[in-house]
């Protein structure tokens, strides 16, 4: 039977989702539970890579098993023998034509800023120290013309190797618990680095180092250098995936 | 001249505040630090012990230090030679008749709890799981039988060499954004292990192992047997220091 996974992961011990060779990864640690509990190799499929130091607090995945284990008792069984900055959420049977990676129809990141003189030590792993003032309406504004269908090869890092560089932001919402400010990013995909990069831009945009009209310039030139920085991936969790 | 700071640290990595001989502390972390900028021992002195594993964001200490460096800048320069889960969040002068621990007026703690099926991987550190539901209207009835002024003997751990177990509690709000519960207390003073009983108390009212009714009782008795257990030290964290 085919199950699906939706999992949480603090990223910070890891190499990120996928495995490598020189670096422990969410995936492989979930193989290895697998491995544990079946003595056979069992393939995990994620929705979607996330880099080091990245987190997930809903993360899909799936993978095919014979097993007598009832499906919705699979997280129970793997949390027992996975790390605990490893945690799977839930666990249910889906048909045998589910795949976690082709049948996404989208995602939510949200990227954490703690926007204060001094960093966080207690959200030190899941944000980024901005330590300068931001000013919210102007990175609201700016947000707003990234939200849309575009050609987002400013937003792309190099050496991605994805077919088209067209994505569809449907959504950015930026809240502030000051001083903590999370931008929520909702698209039908992303290419590499992208919430990080629109994240870094709208800290650029905030700090006044860019003007957010400069916004449908930027995206229309397709110039990875007229886009902000890539922001540090600790402040970046994989909130959830849309089937 | 005489320094206040306002402290932040995850304790995960700590033996608790205090210095210790078989532990790095949060304490001796900060007095190294002295040590470094001045190369002379200076004694840190915090407005109160946290234990292993236990968190603060607004612990509050001083220190007396004869240096041209500007009170408020302690904060950066300390910030430079500690590790990265302790950050001071500011400093300043104060009256050399100042003192972080005989002057406190009250303390804010906040216990966190992650109440849902599975444990949380990014919060694993900074909350108790409590996988069954928990029934906050009791909760609240039992944390209203605990504000006022008693002898909170039965919420006090066994080895407490405090002089009286006479303590007030002036507020206990528990607000809840599933799966996360926190409950603050603010009192003019508490006890060895005091907040994490009165969690542990609530949280099996909340369970439904004890009676909201009960609690007059068990402050009157002060019988520690007769309250909850005392819950894990990772939920809490010291939020501020009133003066």
């Amino acid at each position: 039977m085919r199950i699906k996974l939706i999992i949480e992961y603090d990223g910070t011990a890891y190499g990120g989702w996928q495995v490598q060779d020189n670096a422990p990864t969410v995936q492989a640690e979930i193989e290895f539970a697998l491995k544990k509990l079946t003595g056979q190799h069992i393939g995990v499929y994620g929705a979607g890579r996330t880099d080091s130091g990245v987190h997930a607090r809903g993360q899909a995945a799936h993978f095919d098993i014979d097993s007598s284990i009832p499906p919705e008792k699979f997280s129970f069984v793997l949390n027992t023998m996975l790390p605990a900055d490893i945690r799977i959420r839930s666990s249910e049977q889906v048909p045998e034509t589910f795949h976690a990676r082709y049948h996404a129809k989208g995602k939510e990141y949200v990227y954490r800023i703690y926007n204060a003189p001094h960093a966080s030590a207690i959200e030190r792993n899941t944000t980024m120290h901005v330590p300068s003032p931001l000013n919210m309406e102007k990175m609201r504004t700016a947000a707003g013309y990234m939200v849309g269908t575009f050609d987002f090869s400013a937003f792309c890092a190099a050496g991605s190797v994805a077919k088209t560089t067209v994505r569809s932001v449907y959504a950015i919402e930026i809240t502030e618990q000051s001083p903590l400010i999370a931008i929520s990013v909702k698209g039908n995909g992303f290419l590499y680095n992208m919430v990080r990069i629109i994240a870094g831009t709208l800290i650029e945009v905030g700090k006044g180092k860019l003007d957010p009209e400069q916004l449908p310039h930027i995206i229309a030139c397709g110039d990875r250098k007229l886009a902000g920085m890539t922001a540090e991936p600790q402040g970046l969790t994989l909130e959830q995936v849309f089937y």
